[in-house]
């Protein structure tokens, strides 16, 4: 992207054009820790079942990054002061601020690197490059992490109506081809305002903003908690969670450096130092989706029984089967479960239930209508809470956090419950 | 359209072609009485607020037909029986199921025709095509009626899951420019199926038919009901009232032949006998948009002042100052703005009542959770009301029937309350 | 639109939204002479063959506005210089740029007011609303007819690479579902910039100009000259046409005030004189496709034989047949039609040959490649010419003019030829 | 992708939803050959250029088969006989047609396995699961192979209309985001017929024939021979050339087995036997992006002094300059950059050659007007060359296969020329 350079725009098919306003936000882009995000997916393993949804994680930092630069035009356009250094602090922040995201996060953090979640990895990549970076970044890390005086800006970058979700769901919606998601950021943008340093939505945008959860509240169901991708996620737990028991007993295991650095060196705890600090980032910056895949794949004829069927299912796509209900499985239908397995595979329980047969909780991240987080409407001039000026007793269904509970377990195995 | 003949293919901005399946269907849309829908705006009055909006009941009607063509693939898709017969029989009546709306029906029934709805009039002008067509509409209007055995036919023509509403969804969301009432009709009509005559949805249909509820509601507040569109209402019936109350009293206005006869012959009942049924039929059948705009504008100079100056408030978009709450507005506001505009224009208070201040009440035409009408999920082979297998709760809030009350009064007349 | 007062922005569903930028511009847009643009289809009839294509000449001139706004906006970050008041008075030019175009213009020309090219009318207007607004557009005038010093002000109101055809592509391709016409203005706007005030291309744009020339083309065959439209202009021309011979026999015609006048009272050079203009303005901005359209409804039923027939040929779209071909038809041809027409119908051969078969040349208005007129593409930082620039040989068809002759006659008139 | 076992639909963002037909084609899109296509880019290095280039070959594939059965159903429409079988197969070929696309195939083939251009070893594929699938492959392979009597299903496979060509340049302008390049296939599948076995284009299809053609040219010159994209296949090239140099003489480097495979134990002429081919098919089923990505950025580091820094100028995007020119680039100027390229990076000048400075011919592959290649146009009943139907001169402008040269060189040599 050398070409950048020259022309400081990229074309985006949801936006059409992105512009790259600053010779700085050019500088984050090209650094290498910034271009590694075009080797990692967005959303993981959805693209089993939406084959469309290849889109990076560099595609929407850069998206993030554009409807801020909007939201900010529209702010100022409303006669709000932020000055030149804010807005590119303020873009910086939505470029890195998922920049700690590894591949297919959920199941690498669960598996090997729970001590460091996205956040924090995120924020060790943000101080990082401000050393880099002599310090430019000092404003864009404390809108980032929510310290900045002017709170609007903070809530820009995270919030219950961050650019970052706007640009998620309508980036996610179009990659996918799920058309329900596609959320008005245009409007919703040209609605906000701020009220004493608070992000506002313009009375006359409650629609959209209605609009947005319950979009959000479609993509989670539809697309962010399919179950295919959920088994995905949980049986590459287990052939995560197996490669690092063999590599931990000095078991070989082919992988690229970055990878063997997580499965064989990293312990709990080794970014605690500065210097232990820097050699985690140091291989995690090299590691994206391409040495997870690769790997995989290459396990699959593995002597370790275990991690060569776990390895075939996920080639093979003989995903885990997946039930879902509204209340937790029962114990014994899990135990039910680990002993069929066990029993099937020649394996220990503990092996079933450590790498076959998994159960969880599904949350889709309802809106939360609790103090500061509330998304505040503008009416006659005051800010007002969502679910007060909201005349649609609907929303409360919308602030009730939805739960759903999977079990997830080998598709060979069948048990008459 | 005699092109059409030749190629049974229609340009479609929203589905991209649209096939004519059938010479019938193509008859019926040659007929005058269907071509006469180019000229009445599927919206009404939304174009003085969506510059976009001037999309016509023709293409709506054409766009049902289209979305019923496709609705019947699904369904046979999944071994359902349909007969050719049945199939273009369904078709016909969404080409014919708003036949007898005329132009800004809402005004027009209000003012002048209040007897005689556009179902009563789309029933007469079917029933006298079928005399025309020998017939041939027997099964289309008894799926039109409702009284057809196979029940989902008349449900995919008119229930909360009909055609009508997908494709009005979709078009009125394309034109205005509203993207947020964009639904997924593809996605609907693959998850419809039929169980014992019934339409039913699939159980993973299910965050679809709430997104497309959701997305319906957000039309009637943001298209629908908006302030402008209810305010343009509300002045072009003062209009079409006044004309007429001169009319009646044999004072001359300049009008094309069929709206004079509405203003000047017309009688409730008129329709009762065949031959009147016919006669009305008849004018109405040459009554358009067109008829109407250019009524109002050439009385702009009109020698009747409530005339003229209800006429030239129109033509010059000084549309009604609208107020809207959630309370019936009392009857103390009401009788005040009406004595204020009543001073105001040197008109006596009944005039100002009838012609000046206009107080309704306004309905979001909720999700009705009631008998027959409930959409249904078809849940481990078995139906169950949308409202039992949605788990979430919101769906509550669709269901209640939001009100509102509006007042709508002159914008030159002001009143400290 | 008094809605628009307060928020300044409009749903557009080609661009999203729409913004006006500034008081003065919003003051144009709410003039009444503005304002009757809602009520002139931006493409005559092509409806007839475009269900969709009902989007009129006010939405086209506020997207032109619209680009022109980017258009500025891209070449203000290249480094050009634009005063606020240029660049408000450019946008003022495309506002107004078509606002002398009456109802299906070619007809009305042709029949009617063929002194008066819709051209004139324009400036016309334009002069008059400077009168009304100050002088305030004088800039804008002078932008319009070419003679401002930054030449390239003028060109983006008018040459072969100007914000109008940008927009009517655009816009015209959206409206009609023919997808074939979309052009990439985004990609255009970001690749102009300005050498020794001139408008000229950056090299990479090179093929984005050559799409777009292509796509124009493409919609001159597919949409502007399409035989059903040419057919319909045709008829209405002999409409009114026969309409005017009438009238100037004093033969009552329903019709509107405005149209009236055109009919009965209009003579060429009526606008020669200051009072003159004042008068054939005031009633041309009372003219839109309503008065037609109703007018040629009601005289379906004149006593004319030949005003009645054409009539009802148009309300019923028994359009003429038309053929076309590459050279012009013989005269031999044309006479045989009209004597065949003139014993069927039973009139003169006169009055067949005036009202009911017309021949007439048909050009796709291809690219000039001709001094002035040629686009520029900046290679190597000096500007050369387009065709020049493409090492394509293909432009060579692009700049030649094809011409196609056609010959319409009612359909019911059948020759061995 | 299980889940499509039981829906067999699938969302894809260009056309909304992709059936599939027939339990056979689900198992061909089931089998693992055809899944690896899910981990290959249809656009290799586009994605450096633009960022939503990520589309796969598996969606190309797939949404090549649903415009095959879109043209079927056209066709039948038409009165074409096209049995059960003979459409399921004409799918099927559309889903193998690029089965033996390796990962970055350009690069690959040129260094690596010269002797097997992908079609040949998509006929290897597609003959081994034909074995595999009980010979249900037969149909498939003669129309891919250009041999089915009904020459018109062969064109749709592959000609200069073939379906082929009509996905990728939709789906290939949708996720670049490059508008320009998107066809109305829709329209065109709707214009084609056929002739005596072979495939036409009704007459008034012609426009949307020449607009795909400008299209494609488009494309070409904007995406698939884009600067960056050829300097970062060439930089690929001489990676994987010197890696297979090293491995020849035995020198170690990390690389997956399928990787390993091809640059230690691959010969020409591997393939010739049954045997042989069936060793290869097997690595070659297992090789994709991933691999090559993942070995790029480990030979960053590699000792070799060659590969490591060729291997970090394309992970650091230091892709090499390029210039384009109309002619062949001169023996001495080639010959200067790599006696500067030697020096300075003090290797051979033959390694200079070989590995940083290349030079060749990049071809816009247009539209061969000759013999059985034309496309035809069925103007009056009888099919005419579309350069004898296009009455348009500038169609020889598309005819003419334009050349360009170019020659890439590291961004650090500088050379006054």
């Amino acid at each position: 992207m050398g070409t950048i350079v020259k022309r400081k725009i990229v074309n985006d098919p949801v936006y059409g054009f992105i512009n790259i306003p600053t010779p700085f936000l050019l500088d984050i882009i090209d650094h290498p820790w910034f271009q590694r995000l075009r080797h990692i997916r967005q959303l993981g393993f959805a693209y089993l079942v939406y084959p469309g949804a290849n889109h990076t994680r560099l595609q929407h930092a850069m998206g993030a990054m554009h409807l801020m630069e909007q939201a900010i035009e529209s702010l100022r356009g409303k006669g709000q002061d932020i000055s030149d250094h804010e807005a590119e602090s303020a873009m910086a922040a939505m470029l890195l601020h998922d920049i700690g995201h590894g591949p297919f996060s959920h199941s690498l953090e669960s598996a090997v690197i729970g001590d460091m979640p996205h956040e924090t990895l995120s924020l060790w990549f943000m101080e990082e490059l401000n050393r880099q970076f002599d310090h430019k970044l000092d404003t864009a890390i404390a809108i980032f992490r929510g310290e900045y005086p002017k709170r609007f800006l903070c809530q820009l970058v995270s919030s219950q109506l961050d650019v970052d979700r706007m640009d998620y769901l309508r980036r996610d919606s179009f990659f996918s081809g799920v058309v329900e998601g596609a959320i008005g950021s245009d409007r919703i943008i040209k609605m906000i305002d701020v009220y004493h340093d608070e992000l506002v939505v313009e009375a006359k945008g409650i629609y959209s903003i209605e609009h947005f959860l319950i979009a959000r509240r479609f993509m989670y169901w539809q697309v962010y908690l399919h179950k295919t991708g959920i088994a995905a996620d949980n049986l590459l737990s287990g052939i995560l969670r197996r490669a690092r028991y063999l590599a931990q007993r000095k078991v070989h295991l082919p992988a690229t450096d970055a990878l063997r650095y997580f499965l064989y060196d990293y312990k709990p705890g080794c970014g605690d130092t500065p210097a232990g600090r820097r050699t985690v980032l140091g291989h995690f910056a090299m590691l994206d989706d391409d040495d997870i895949c690769c790997a995989v794949k290459g396990w699959q004829t593995h002597a370790d029984p275990i991690l060569s069927r776990l390895c075939r299912q996920m080639t093979g796509r003989k995903l885990f089967r997946i039930k879902v209900q509204s209340t937790p499985f029962e114990k014994s239908t899990v135990d039910s479960y680990v002993a069929h397995t066990a029993a099937q595979y020649g394996i220990s329980e503990e092996d079933a239930a450590r790498y076959f047969v998994h159960t969880g909780r599904l949350s889709n991240n309802a809106y939360k209508n609790e103090g500061d987080e509330r998304i505040k409407i503008l009416a006659d001039r005051r800010p007002v809470d969502l679910a007060t000026a909201s005349d649609m007793e609907h929303l409360s269904g919308l602030t009730k956090e939805n739960e759903k509970y999977f079990i997830c377990f080998p598709k060979d195995i069948y048990i008459l419950l």
